[in-house]
């Protein structure tokens, strides 16, 4: 079973990485972007086949490890 | 209008920040993680409105600047 988990910088906190990315497709001539916030995609090879285990024991894996709860906030898609 | 792209080092490509989170979630006791592969996800703010044309052009900051297409690939959602 896949898992992706999505972890993004929470709303309020700089992201420079960001910033970098939305100022260098303004020097390249892309228009119209306002804002451009960079995050984490983890994409787990899971052994469970319950989606449910599988659900709760990435939840973990984010508090624990993936993710800086601080900071940042994650998503968790089981595929 | 919002997009979401997803950018993932190709099969094949040797990930050692994703192998670096596989040992880690190993050492704190997390069993029955196969493989981990980690990309970025990058959210932009845009001021198109119509859908076709911001893939459009979200495809083409993707091949300019947000990607490298020679080891990665990128997946665009359009919100």
């Amino acid at each position: 079973m896949k898992a992706r988990v999505m972890v993004m910088l929470r709303n309020g906190v700089l992201d420079p990485q960001g910033e970098a990315v939305r100022a260098a497709l303004g020097n390249l001539g892309f228009e119209g972007v306002g804002g451009v916030r960079q995050g984490k995609l983890i994409e787990l090879d899971l052994a469970e086949t319950d989606p449910e285990a599988a659900r709760h024991s990435v939840t973990a894996m984010c508090e624990k490890l993936l993710a800086n709860t601080v900071i940042e906030s994650y998503q968790i898609e089981i595929l």
